[in-house]
Order: C-alpha cells, then sequence, then structure tokens
C-alpha cells in the first residue's frame, strides 16, 4: 500500500488530467490555437497528435503545424459561422503507480459546422473517440500522444447510416502545402460504414506501475 | 504544500459539486423545483441565475420566480409530454485555495420537448454551457452564480444553421406578470448563427487562491 | 470525522467505479461479452440486470444468459454493421459510508444502429439512463444491481415525438428460447411518449451509510 500522501497526488493527478483535457476542448471551440499548444508537453521526447484520416505530427513542431497552421488555412474568414463543438463523456483514466505518466480513454459526442463548397454552412454531428496519453513536467500534467478516432461524421439530414463512406487518408492531402503535412501516415483508420464491426481501439486502460509502451493514443 | 487533511478536503469538494450539479439536472427534468432551489446557496450575498435570454434573477426570492414560478408558468397540464433533459459533459473545476468557493464549467448536450403554439408536442435538440460558481455554506457546498450559455436549440427536423436566428430577449418577456420577470436584462448573449464566431465564454476556470470577482457565471 | 486513510478509500472508490463502468460502455460497443459478464459480482447475492422491457436476469448465470446469449442471439454476422454505443454523463456517485456498496446513476446519450426486419441497417437515437448499484468484492469494485431505464429511441429520420410508442414487454419475448427468457418481468417501465411525465426514476443517490436497501437500480 503506498504511502497516503502518494495516493492523495494520484487522485489529483487524475482531477488534473480531467481538467486538462477538458480545457483542451474549451479552447479548440473558441480557435485558441497558441494556448492548446501550450497544453502538449515540450521537454519529453515523442509527442505526437494524430487526427481521424489526417496522418501523425511529431514533436512540438508537429503540433504547432497541426494547430497554428492547418487548422488555420481558412483564415479569419472561415470562423464566421463555423463551429467545431467536442464533448467528453465515459472517462476511464489511469494514472502509472509511479505517477510519471497516464493513460486516458472518452467518447465524444459532437459537432461540426464549416462551409462547404459551395461556401454555405453545413452541420453535421461528428462522434469520436479519444485516446491520450500523459506526462508530468515539472509538477504539471501535459498532453504527450493525443489520437482522435472517428465514429461517425455525417451531415444533419443523413444518418451515419446514409453519410457517403470515409476517406482513409485526408482529402486533399497531397496537395497540402509541404510545411502542413503529417510527418507520419495514419497509424489506424476505422470510422462506422455499414460493412464493418466495431472495435475495441483505443481500449479502455488498465492500472499499470510504470510506463509500458502500451499507448492508448 | 497544503496539509494532507486540506488536499483530501479539496478532493471531497469537486466530488461533491459533480454531485450537486448532477441532482440539479435529474430534479429539473423531473420538475422537482422546490428541491431545485434547496441546491441554491441562503446564506450569502449575490445568489444569481441567468439562463439564456431570460434575464438576471436575483437574491433566493428570484430563484423562486424563476424555478417556482417562471418554470411553471404552464401548469400541471403542461406537462404532459413536456421533456427537459440537460446533461453534464466535460468538466473543469477549480476549488478556490482556501476552500470556501468553487467554479465549473460543462459542455451540455440536451433536448427539449414542449408543446409549440399549436399545442403540439415538438422535439428539439438543445445544446448549452454551464458557468457555475459554487459557495460553501455550513460545510455544505450550494450554487451561488448560476449561468446557462446557450449553444443552438433547433427543431429535430432543421439542423442549427436553418434554425430561425435567437431573440436576445425572452420572447413575451415584455408581457411577463411582473412577479415573474428578472430582476436585470441578460448580461451577455451567444447563440450559434451562420453569421457570428465561436467565442470563450465561459471560460473554463484556473486555479485561485480565494474569490477573485472572476466569475464563470 | 473519518480517518484521512478511509477518507482517501472513498475518493479511490468513486473513481474506481467510474472507471468500471466506464469500461463496461466501451467493451458493450465491440461486442466483448465475456469481459462484460467478469465486471459483474460473483460471491455477492441478488446479482441483478434489468434492461429496458427485457425483464430482470439473475445471478451470474442469468447475466450470462443476457450478455453470452440474448445479446449474440444474431450470430456473428449482425456484428457486420451494427453499433451500439452509450456514453456516461452527468454522474452522482455514493459510497457507503461503511465502503461496502456504492450507489450511482448516469444520464446516457447514444445511438443504436443494426439491421431492420428487412436487413437493412437502421441508424437509431437512443438515450437512457443507468441506474447501478456497485459491492466490493476482495477490495475490487463490481456491479451488482444494473438497470438500464430508456428515454427514447428514436429511427435517426424521426424525433422522440413522432416514434412509435414503445412496448412494455420485449417484442418476441414470448417466443424467445426458454434458455434466454428473463427470470422475471419488468418491474419498472418508462419511456417517453406524448402522454407522459416525465419523473425522478432513478433518483439520484442521497448520501448513506451502510446498505438500506434503497437501490437506484
Amino acid at each position: 500500500m503506498s504511502s497516503l500522501e502518494a495516493r492523495i497526488q494520484r487522485l489529483e493527478d487524475i482531477h488534473e488530467i480531467q481538467n486538462l483535457l477538458g480545457r483542451y476542448e474549451y479552447l479548440h471551440t473558441a480557435d485558441k490555437q497558441e494556448e492548446t499548444v501550450e497544453l502538449y508537453a515540450k521537454k519529453t521526447p515523442g509527442v505526437t497528435a494524430e487526427v481521424a484520416n489526417w496522418g501523425v505530427y511529431e514533436g512540438i513542431e508537429g503540433i504547432k503545424r497541426l494547430f497554428l497552421g492547418l487548422h488555420r488555412m481558412g483564415g479569419e474568414k472561415a470562423l464566421i459561422g463555423s463551429m467545431h463543438m467536442h464533448t467528453l463523456t465515459t472517462q476511464v483514466i489511469e494514472v502509472a503507480g509511479d505517477g510519471k505518466t497516464a493513460k486516458g480513454v472518452w467518447i465524444s459526442p459532437g459537432h461540426e459546422t464549416g462551409n462547404n463548397p459551395q461556401g454555405k454552412p453545413e452541420a453535421m454531428w461528428a462522434w469520436l473517440k479519444y485516446g491520450v496519453d500523459f506526462v508530468k513536467e515539472d509538477g504539471k500534467w501535459k498532453i504527450w500522444h493525443f489520437h482522435v478516432y472517428p465514429i461517425f461524421m455525417t451531415p444533419y439530414e443523413k444518418s451515419w447510416v446514409e453519410a457517403p463512406p470515409p476517406d482513409s487518408t485526408l482529402p486533399g492531402a497531397s496537395t497540402l502545402p509541404e510545411e502542413l503535412k503529417p510527418d507520419r501516415p495514419t497509424t489506424y483508420f476505422w470510422q462506422y460504414t455499414t460493412n464493418v464491426k466495431c472495435d475495441l481501439v483505443p481500449a479502455p486502460p488498465e492500472p499499470y506501475e510504470t510506463w509500458d509502451d502500451r499507448s492508448v493514443a
């Protein structure tokens, strides 16, 4: 049985991690991309962010390309009438016995609104899952490995059963400016279609003692 | 570093606050308005509740006007076929270092069903955010400042992009019986329309030591 | 005031219970039925699971009939294109003062996709509530009494106002193979229709000292 102090610390860690990813969601919707970058680890090697079929962005430079670059390709104008909102539910968090890392998964009901190719706002239901590894730097929890797993993204007028089949790579990826491209291709792709089965990815984390390379991201 | 006992207390506070606002949601759906009033602070000056574009209700007398009065204008009959359900997700809670107050924000997927002007039940998706300040009275957490921030409210058959533009004041406010009117006008109004940007209101709270007038409500 | 150690234990209990029901949701979507059975109490009398209008399954043998039997009636083939996803929000958990049992309620936005009678996948929004009693066995929390309370289940193209009225018993119950039948009829049935009122079932639990037969399930 670990000391009382260590047990309290672990409970505080869980709360801080929940707040950390919660802050991400509010910042994300409000296009606070600089503040979002600050949520990521700065001193720990191996930082990654992988969103759906967009590929893997590596290191803090990759995180900046993803949030300050790719997320802002549309410029100020694209923010008018757009809304990207994702929630955190069904939380399973495990903090390592050594208190240095943690893993968490969430199911995220949400919605996306943006201009369609005709320049008209289009509303979509967008459900996803998060699998995130965290690391503690100088006493503060940071995002270490971040992975957004799509469930479905469907125009409001159609269900996910009727939605067009997803691409396994980001549409237009080949014409992305070189400086916004991911470092590596997508590592895992699943999205609901009528001919697939549901899987256990990310699997909810099990208790663990020290970092074991069993990332949920 | 505060004492172990103070740190445990703070973790218990977080849990009690989560339960408190959770109870509000179940009571709200079941029209348990008397029990809802009991969740509010009774001994602390400055209690407020502000819902969307309805204006600000002040003091425990204002809370009673809002919940026992305004929420029950339709009478018993209006409860048949109606359903007002709001969830709590994406929780960010900060308890003051001194343990006397706390702040929390939530994103709330939900839905509303009520009779339309033709007396026919109408289903709507209603997403909102909560920004709530809490205060501890005699060892129990209470709601101090309560603010419901709308995101969208849209008839089931139409997306938020197609929904009619919201009013910035409660429809029919001018004909409300005097005794149900708010004490002050709405302090902040935002709701999704195709010509606005998303903002960071309420902003997720930052850690703080003692009440600092930076309300999330 | 209980000892610091007991208070820490209680906070750990809350976290473990949240993780436990969270794991259930991920396992459920991925058809990991054997792992789901493992979440239930094995050494405590009175285990039950009741889902909507399906009746009550009793004891660990009943739990196996429900998850390994009834949930798999469609066989492997039925998993293609199907998706059963339920989230956990609006959590209210109370752990008994004696630390041996606990109660929790949740509101669960979700969705169901499965083949309709014509063999075509059909998407439905499915909101429910959970009321669950938990018991600690050999230092680990387990599900003791599990009750899924439907709110609405409606084809994507229609709102809950337009949805066909629900049956109060499982459709086809009378032709279920004997070995898959529930042990007892449904104990409580409510689902939104345009002629009912919302109720407070399950009610969020109140703090309690020792198991008091006031189940939330």
